[in-house]
């Protein structure tokens, strides 16, 4: 497996399939939608009033292909998979959707929490998906976001088991780095957050925990694809959950200075 | 004058009208900008393309008078003065825009840098422009803000004087409140952001300098009206620059918890 950004998407590009975590260790990675102009100020405005679940890092113009996040690369074909989307239901899986775009479709690129995995185990927390070779474990809750015009639905959390030690050292990395979900929405329990069985993902792959480690849950980019389910959206494309798009932005730049007020 | 938020707004519906910097300390203050729905979503993005100038606390429903961030509170008649811009000019400046108010008219609630001027003067940094009784001075920059359709423009700055040792702090203060504009864009010469002389703002009061004071900058929510002029909006109601918005939401909530990753 290439390692580089650009070597990646070009592999993805090729027909190569598979789960972006672990991926370009130290590029932040983003979540895809993309829906037609009719819909993008209430999805846009969703963004901005759920900003936990959908940080936008960028938006594109109708039609574009492009990105500043990733300069060169093709949105339509360079992410490993996509998921096409008709009247709230999902129609395909497919890894190209260049003949499916529409000059009508305004891309919007979210913030993944993939992003924060290479700060925290650099600093040596373990990421138990990673270990297993499997997609991070991915859960609908029983929380609304907040609605925006007529796009609604529940937030999405992704789930990663961490060793009770750990907990606090992974909350602090990632909380400063706002922009891929930052700190997490919850820690323990998965009931609080309405999750029957940790055992039984909504999107992604099961993943075992170890003994001591502790869930901890932080709000997901695919939070959209719910509200395109639950708002019926006449069309959409988006990412598939965790086949992410891999930019050429550092990871770092999405870390929060916060110098020392004292 | 009054000190809580609900009495100040009261005090300005009945038309008392006064720069809002120092009022009702520990409550945010907001920036207004009201456009027809028409431009809404361009606006939107311009936000999103631009948090830092930029950082949106809240959008309205199209016609809605009310914001989350006050409950109770009518938007076009509780903050103490707007403007009126009709084809990108001033059309007027009046303390009361309820009967201007029109149904398509989208509002956005805008982070203010008065939000952390409370706890940076609890910190004992001085705010000059509060010792000397007058509005902050805030100037048009050289730099252009990123274009989001047919919106662009450049970026609008306050300034306040600090005393040298005090530099640091208020910019580590500011830094950890990133919805009210973060940290200061620029520290020290002011030719850096193309303005030519610190005595003659484009917007607000000149202040003066005290010995040894440097001189911070900080983007400005008032950016979006040189936006307006600008972009030669339609229509717009905004407020006027430094009255501002006294909102019912305590400044704390816009400070990130970074918690110390060690």
């Amino acid at each position: 497996m290439p390692d580089s950004p650009t070597d990646l998407r070009s592999a993805f590009r090729s027909g190569r399939v598979t789960p972006t975590a672990g991926l370009a260790p130290g590029f932040a990675q983003t979540n895809l939608i993309a829906v037609p102009q009719d819909w993008a100020y209430d999805v846009l405005l969703f963004t901005q009033r759920n900003p936990k679940p959908c940080p936008v890092l960028d938006v594109g113009d109708a039609g574009s292909r492009t990105t500043m996040l990733a300069p060169g690369a093709d949105i339509t074909t360079d992410l490993p998979l996509y998921r096409v989307w008709k009247d709230g239901e999902l129609a395909d899986e497919t890894a190209d959707v260049s003949s499916l775009w529409r000059d009508d479709l305004v891309a919007f690129h979210i913030g993944c929490s993939f992003t924060f995995e290479h700060p925290v185990a650099a600093a040596g927390v373990p990421l138990r998906h990673v270990e297993q070779g499997s997609n991070v474990p991915m859960y609908v809750t029983d929380r609304e976001c907040r609605p925006a015009g007529r796009v609604s639905g529940p937030m999405v959390v992704s789930m990663r088991p961490v060793p009770e030690h750990q907990v606090s050292l992974a909350a602090a990395i990632s909380a400063r780095m706002p922009a891929v979900h930052g700190g997490p929405v919850h820690i323990g329990d998965p009931t609080e957050l309405g999750i029957a069985d940790l055992g039984a993902p909504d999107f992604g792959d099961p993943v075992n925990l170890e003994p001591g480690d502790v869930p901890m849950f932080w709000a997901c980019g695919v939070t959209p694809q719910a509200a395109v389910m639950a708002s019926r959206l006449p069309f959409a494309i988006t990412h598939a959950p965790g086949y992410m798009l891999i930019t050429d932005t550092p990871d770092s730049e999405y870390v929060l200075e916060v110098p020392d007020a004292r």
